[in-house]
């Protein structure tokens, strides 16, 4: 593979409340994963935040969440499949008509948070959620973990998918990633993490906390926006990308 | 003129709370105005209300509201233009995206409560809510009070405008609605606002409190939905309408 | 025993939005449940739901849920038992003044729908909530499901408890509530419904599903209170209780 | 006068959303206004927020809003006097209930943002909420800007009252603050904004923008807590008290 795309959470701030490095992580992203309102966000974040893809030219895209701003849309709710597919249409038509009222348009949707956790492992969720997708635009690519039910369930809806990998998680012998409780589910070292990036790319492969390769479709990494370090690595690791010939952009465009 | 729209505010319930006789006023409306979440409605009764209109051919409307779930959206907020622009689009992107899903497509929009009140008598107001309008899709129809700010500003911003009249309310000699805190601001006898609602239609004219006749733009009836009352007298005026030779019909279709 | 105590959930309004009967369930209970505005009630109706409670002598207590208005507080939301702890303190303090403020004081708290239902079965979370009851007044008596993990955190934390039954619901075997989503989970039949209350008071006895009888804790009952049919049960419930000598009241008054 | 409170806004946090440096301007404020969670604040905020007043033996005061997250309390919501009335006690109770649970108690109540800016101008509004404070507990003082409607209903309902002045704001002739949207509204010089604190102490009467002097009420100092500069400020003030003989602490304790 010869192109990766780097996509990264933004427009979290809210209100007075602001939060992340939007401005600073744009230039080294490809897509933009874009809160709408129910987790983070709000009408004239997601503005500006759309206003801010378009000047990078990186790719406009919604990232529905949980209806839980006190909680940032990271604790599980008990939603059936119905209301994910009801709260991911409507967070999605809005903001299409940010996007389309800046002549932009949306490109992919990222499920955030506990929405994308829960999805990730829950088939009727997962397929809820895609057809939601699909039904609003057949076209948008949806992202989702490498490997989980969210990539299964875009597949079967009819949606091209990106399947989503990480930088700075640790990952087990059966691919899924080791859990935030469990000691070592970070990778702190910035080289050890693009080193992990490169081959997941190159190889299809990642190494695994069991020391066991596993096989691993890369087809976006999730960089974190909030932090001065955050912005360091995603410099460092576009640049190493590209070093090694692989060109940072968002697929299917 | 021999055709008329009536509209109605349906899909205000919200979540375990019911409002309103959606069901029984639809066959006698020919549009709905559709709560988009701000004030009332959530996604799942958006979803439901447009099936509703859908099924009963009723034009489907966005009715964008103040983001005040508690006081219903009828509680004035100072807004700033922009505000009113941004949650406009959102609110209009939102119902876009559930009628979208469902094979249908917005015809309108109809501020609600609040903001509808405030951008009648507030030019700048007016205009960041028409253009938002006009941003997300140019073919929509803007309902506003006939003679206000909001026809205006949406005539500047290329749109097309239906006026809206009301059957059970009064007038004043300036042409504007008698306040709801002064005596007699509403019509209370189902014959009287029948007749008030032809004559508006029929010679353009409405008497006033002051004994005056004022011309006024009639383009749409604005139909209260909750209360069996309510049915009954939407049933009465379509029928008395008909009898009248006037045809029941959303504008601009 | 030769009394009981009947409760209800009520002050479940929220804005424009109605649901109950409070004001024709009151003469029937002896103590009220009011939610706190995280799930349902708002500062208004709080305070019209303690003024209607005071009038009615009926037991004033806390009704604490999730931070859910759009789910009703019904829909599982995977807190910490701290927040847990500090939701709870929060809601009692906002029922706190209000039934001060008109001369009156709380008697008990009562967690709502998914946050009682995930407490009944989770020991670290009970706890927090009857920790959080007993900081801020270790006078409240504290209800929760007869047999449950709230139960026993409330005697462990220090409180006075009521182990509460249900009229309206069958069991199970090992004392549990028949699932909602199982057939035969509701008892139907009024008069069967007054039969199960009368046993489970008179001999700490309720017939299972399985035909087997178990032993029950009864302090306190909860009757629904919407619909006009909860409304005529209420009645005649505690009319059966009254002929049989049992006094309705709300306990450690 | 030799003795004078400093207060400052604190706990608006929310979530995981960040605002202000509590920590550090908690060494040099007397009383401090925590945010209640209608618009700003959460139950974990607030109860974080108390410890950290306690450590710092700083009076806990509640710091009521307007229902509105989402606009800071910032912007003015139409409410009626009663709804005043009704989300002022809901706010105090939670914040009391929070710090009792902490061995703490509550010493005044401030209005914040645009509810303080509504009811300084608005006697029924301000009498309103200064009757919901009394009637929470007679004993809190009531903070108010000097000079108005805010500081009168507070004497009228039989509380104490604390008149409020602000450090970095200019004065008009009539004793009002000058309009943020006027130029010369704010004193960036830290030694004059100092200078003007000691004057109104000392001899109560401010230097106006029209030149003269006016007669000033000053008994408690709003001191901003965002900003590394604002921290600077106040410590920079409470020395310069200090050295002039003026002890910082909160009245009527």
């Amino acid at each position: 593979m010869n192109a990766i795309d780097l996509n990264s959470d933004v427009g979290e701030s809210y209100g007075a409340y602001t939060i992340g490095n939007d401005e600073k992580i744009m230039p080294y992203i490809s897509s933009a994963n874009i809160a709408c309102g129910f987790h983070a966000g709000d009408a004239h974040v997601m503005r500006e935040t759309v206003a801010r893809a378009l000047e990078h030219s990186v790719a406009i895209g919604a990232h529905p969440g949980l209806p839980d701003i006190g909680g940032f849309g990271r604790r599980n709710i008990d939603i059936s499949p119905q209301e994910g597919y009801e709260l991911v249409v409507y967070q999605i038509g809005a903001l299409w008509a940010i996007a389309k009222a800046q002549g932009g348009k949306l490109h992919h949707v990222k499920p955030h948070g506990a929405l994308y956790n829960m999805a990730a492992a829950d088939q009727a969720l997962a397929e809820a959620i895609a057809n939601a997708v699909y039904d609003v635009d057949p076209n948008l690519v949806f992202y989702g973990l490498a490997g989980s039910a969210l990539i299964a369930a875009g597949k079967k809806a009819g949606l091209k998918t990106a399947s989503e990998v990480f930088a700075d998680r640790t990952y087990q012998a059966d691919g899924s990633l080791t859990s935030r409780r469990a000691p070592n589910a970070l990778i702190t070292d910035a080289k050890e993490a693009s080193a992990q990036v490169l081959r997941m790319i190159q190889e299809g492969k990642v190494r695994t906390q069991q020391g066991t390769d596993v096989k691993i479709d890369a087809q976006t990494v999730c960089i974190h926006g909030d932090g001065a370090q955050a912005v360091a690595f995603a410099e460092q690791l576009k640049g190493e990308l590209e070093r090694h010939g692989i060109t940072v952009k968002a697929g299917n465009c």
